[in-house]
C-alpha cells in the first residue's frame, strides 16, 4: 500500500500571541514541525505542542529558523555556515528536551522560512545544517525540498531524508519550484492541486510549467493550519488521498 | 581521600562580546557551568565552550537563567513555576545538543544569578526547576546553594544534588548565606576565606557570623574566572586544598 | 460641560503576530496607549498605529513596558530605578520619532502591565519614571492609577498627570484598587460597572468595597479592544456617558 | 582653514558586556556614532554615552543597525524598505530622547555594519533610510560612504550629508571601496594611510588601486576606539592633520 506524509508547521504561537489553529489541524496530519524559539514559539508553547503531538500520535520534528522573531524567520540572513550549524544544534536540543520529557522521538528537522529557502539553493549551507543534525543524532531525518540542495547534502552527510512537495506550487523541468514571482508559479485551482499531488505520490511524476512530465519524489506534503480555508483544504486532500488508497502516515 | 569540586561559570560571551578568561580558568577547575543563551551565550559560544570543557576533561553543567540578556539574568523576574520549569528544560536541551555532538555527558544544572537566588529561598520555584531537570534526564544532578530550598526540592524530586559553598561569603547559624547588605557578609581576607573553605570541606563545619560553629556540606566551591585577581585566587585555593590532601574533582 | 477620557492599549501586534481589534476600537476612544517595542509592538506596527491614531484624531501616548516580550511585560522585574528611567526615555523617544514624522503630539505616557502595577505602589520607581518623562519633554503627561504613588510622584516631579480609573474593579477606602485575589475585587455586572464609572466622573466619588463612599478623581477610563465582548462594552460605556451629558475627549 | 571630521562608533557596550575604549577615544574625535539598541547598546549605555559626548563637546549621531544583537548587525538581512525606514525612525527616536534630556542636538545618522554596506550599494534601501531620517527631522544629516548610493539618495531626499572616507581602505577608479576580498584592499602601512587621508582632505583626491588619481570628497574620517593600537592610530592621524593645518571639527 502506498503512503505519504502530511506535514504542518505547529507551535508558532509566542507568549501572549496566538498563531495557527493547532488543535484543529493536528488530527489531520501525520508530522508536526514544531518551532524552537528562534523565529517563533517559546518553551511553554513548545512543551504544550509536544504534548499535543504525542496525544495525537503525530510524528515530531524541529522547525529550525533564523534568530529573527521580528521577521518570523522569513528574511534572508547571511549567517555563516558555522552559525547555521550551531543554530541547528541549539534548536534541535531545545525541542529534544521536551521530547525526552514526554518519552517521544524527535524524528526530523525541517528548516523554516528563509532558512529553508536559502538551504534549498545553497549546498554549503544545507551541508552545515545536515552536519548539525547528524552530530546531534544521526537517526534524525531531514525533511527538505524535493530535488533541492538540501536532499543532496543529506545524502552526502549520510543522513536519512524525506522529500517534501507542495500542492499549490508549479515546478520547473529540473524538479525545482517555479519562483513565486513568475506567472503560473502558484496552483490556485484546488482540484488541480489535488490531482497533481496524487500524481506525484502515485506515479512519482508531475507536469512541469513547460508542459513536460518530470520525475519527483513525494515523501511528504506540506499543508497549513493557519485559517479555516487552509483547514478545509487539508481535509479535502486527506479524503482524496484516502480514496486513492494512499495511506497517510509519517515518512 | 577527601575530595571537592571547583565550579566556575563559563561560556558567558555573546556574539561580538567577550566575557571571562575561560581558557585560563578552565585548567584550574573540575566543573563548568555553561550559559545557555537566555542570560548569556549563543550557540557558537556554547559549542566552543563544550569542546573546551571536553578537551580539559572538565565536567559540564547547564547554567540556566532568566530570559534577560540585557540584565545578564541578575534581575528577579516573577516567572510562573510552569515557565520556570519549561525554561529549565529548554536550556538543558539546548546545551545537551552540543554535549551529544561531542559525546560528553551533561552532568549537572546550576541556575544562574537571580534564578539561583530566588530558587534558594522559594521552594515551589526550586521544585519546578528540579522537576524540569528530572523530566529531561533523571541522571542530571542539581548544583545548588548549600542548605537552601534547592537542596530540599532536589531531595523531594529524587534528583541527585551537590551542595555549593562560597569562600567569600559569611554564613548564618542556619547555614544560609548572610545577606550581602549586612555588615560582615563578605569575607574579604583571602587567607581567612581559604581557611574557612578547608574547614567546610574537611570538617563539614563553618563558623557562622554569630561566632557559633555550624554544620555545612561542601560538595562544590564556586570560583570565578572574570579577571586576573579571580584567577590568582583560584590558583591559591587549589594549592591550599591540594596541600591539605583534598583532591579536586567533579562531585 | 463635564468630560472624561477613554483610553485603550493599541499597537500590541508584533511582526507576524496580530493582537487586538485596533481598527474597530479606535473610533470609540479618545486616547491611545501605543506599545513601544519592549513588551510588544515593532517599528512597522508603531508607524501604522500612530498613523491610525492621527487619522482618527485620537490623542497619543507611549505605553512603556519592561523588556520582556516573552512575558508581554506582565511579569514583575527588579529593574533598578536608573534602568526604569532609561527604559522610559528610550521608549518615549522611539514613539516620538513616529509622532514627529506624522506631525502629531506625543501627549502622555502610561506604563504597561507589571511596570504600571509596580510603579503604582513603589514611589521611587514611579519617581524614576516621572523624571524620565520630564527630562525628555516636560509637556508630556503621566497617565497613572488614580490615588497611586504614580500620581504622587508626578506631582513631586512637576509633571502634569491624569488619574485613571477602572470600570470593572472594586476600590479600597483609601482609593486604591482591591487586590485581584480578594473576593469582590472584580465588578462583573456591566450595568453596575457603568453606574460606578458615571458616579466617579460626575461626582468624584465611588463606593468602596467596605460600603463607604470615597473620593476619587476620574480623568480617564481604561477600556479594552481585544475582543468582541470588550468592544461591545466600550460602545455601552460611551452611550451611557453621552446620555449623562459627559463629553468624551482627551484629558 | 580646511577642516575635517573624525567619527568613531561609541556606546557599543550592552548590559554586562563592555566593548570599546569609549572614554579614551572620545577626547580625540569630533563626532560619535552612538548605537541605539538594535545591533548593540541599551538605554543605560545610551544615556551614559550621550552624557559623555556632551561633556566632551563631541557631535552626536545615531548609529542605526539591523535588529541582530547576536550578529552585532554585521550580517546582511533582507529587510523590506518599509522595515528599513521604520527601523531607522525607531532608533533615531530612541537616541533623540537622551539627546533632548541632555539638551544636545542629534546631528547625524550613520547606518552600521551590514546596514551601511547594503545601503552603500542598494539605492532603494538607501532612499528608505534617508526618507526615514528626513521624516523624523530634516535637519539631521546622513553620514554615508563617499561616492555611494547613500550619498545619491540623500541628495534626492533633500537631506544634508557628509561623505565618509577610510584611511585603511583602497579605492576603485569610480571612488568606491575595493572589495575586502581583493588583494590590496587594505592599506596596512600606517604612514601611507595617513598620507592618503591628508591627500583626500587637502586635495580631494586619492590614488585608486589602479594607480590613477581620482576625485573624492572627504568630510569625515572613520576611526576606531576598540583597542590600544586603534587609539594610537587616532592620535597619529590627529597629529598629522593638525600639522598640515587641517582643523578637526564636526562636519
Amino acid at each position: 500500500m502506498q503512503s505519504v506524509d502530511l506535514n504542518c508547521d505547529l507551535g508558532e504561537s509566542f507568549g501572549r500571541y496566538t498563531l495557527g489553529l493547532d488543535d484543529q489541524v493536528i488530527p489531520l496530519i501525520s508530522s508536526a514541525n514544531i518551532a524552537c524559539g528562534y523565529h517563533a514559539s517559546d518553551p511553554v508553547i513548545m512543551e504544550k505542542t509536544v504534548k499535543m503531538a504525542k496525544e495525537h500520535q503525530v510524528s515530531i520534528g524541529a522547525h529550525t529558523g533564523f534568530p529573527d522573531l521580528m521577521g518570523f524567520g522569513r528574511r534572508n540572513m547571511a549567517v555563516s555556515n558555522e552559525e547555521a550549524k550551531a543554530y541547528t544544534k541549539y534548536q534541535i536540543g531545545a525541542l529534544l528536551a521536551f521530547c525526552k520529557a514526554e518519552g517521544v522521538k524527535l524524528a526530523h528537522v525541517k528548516p523554516h522560512g528563509a532558512f529553508y529557502n536559502m538551504a534549498a539553493k545553497d549546498y554549503d549551507l544545507a551541508k552545515a545544517i545536515c552536519e548539525g543534525i547528524y552530530e546531534v543524532d544521526p537517526s534524525i531525518k531531514l525533511l527538505g525540498l524535493s530535488n533541492s540542495k538540501m536532499i543532496e547534502a543529506a545524502k552526502d552527510t549520510g543522513l536519512a531524508y524525506a522529500q517534501e512537495v507542495f500542492a499549490d506550487r508549479a515546478y520547473e523541468e529540473d524538479g525545482t519550484l517555479v519562483n513565486r514571482r513568475k506567472p503560473g508559479a502558484m496552483i490556485t485551482d484546488e482540484d488541480e492541486a489535488i490531482r497533481r499531488v496524487i500524481g506525484m505520490v502515485k506515479d512519482g511524476k508531475v507536469t512541469a510549467i513547460t508542459g513536460k512530465e518530470v520525475a519527483i519524489q513525494a515523501d511528504s506534503i506540506c499543508v497549513h493550519g493557519d485559517g479555516e480555508k487552509a483547514l478545509a483544504f487539508v481535509k479535502k486532500i486527506r479524503e482524496a488521498l484516502t480514496k486513492e488508497g494512499i495511506e497517510i502516515k509519517p515518512f
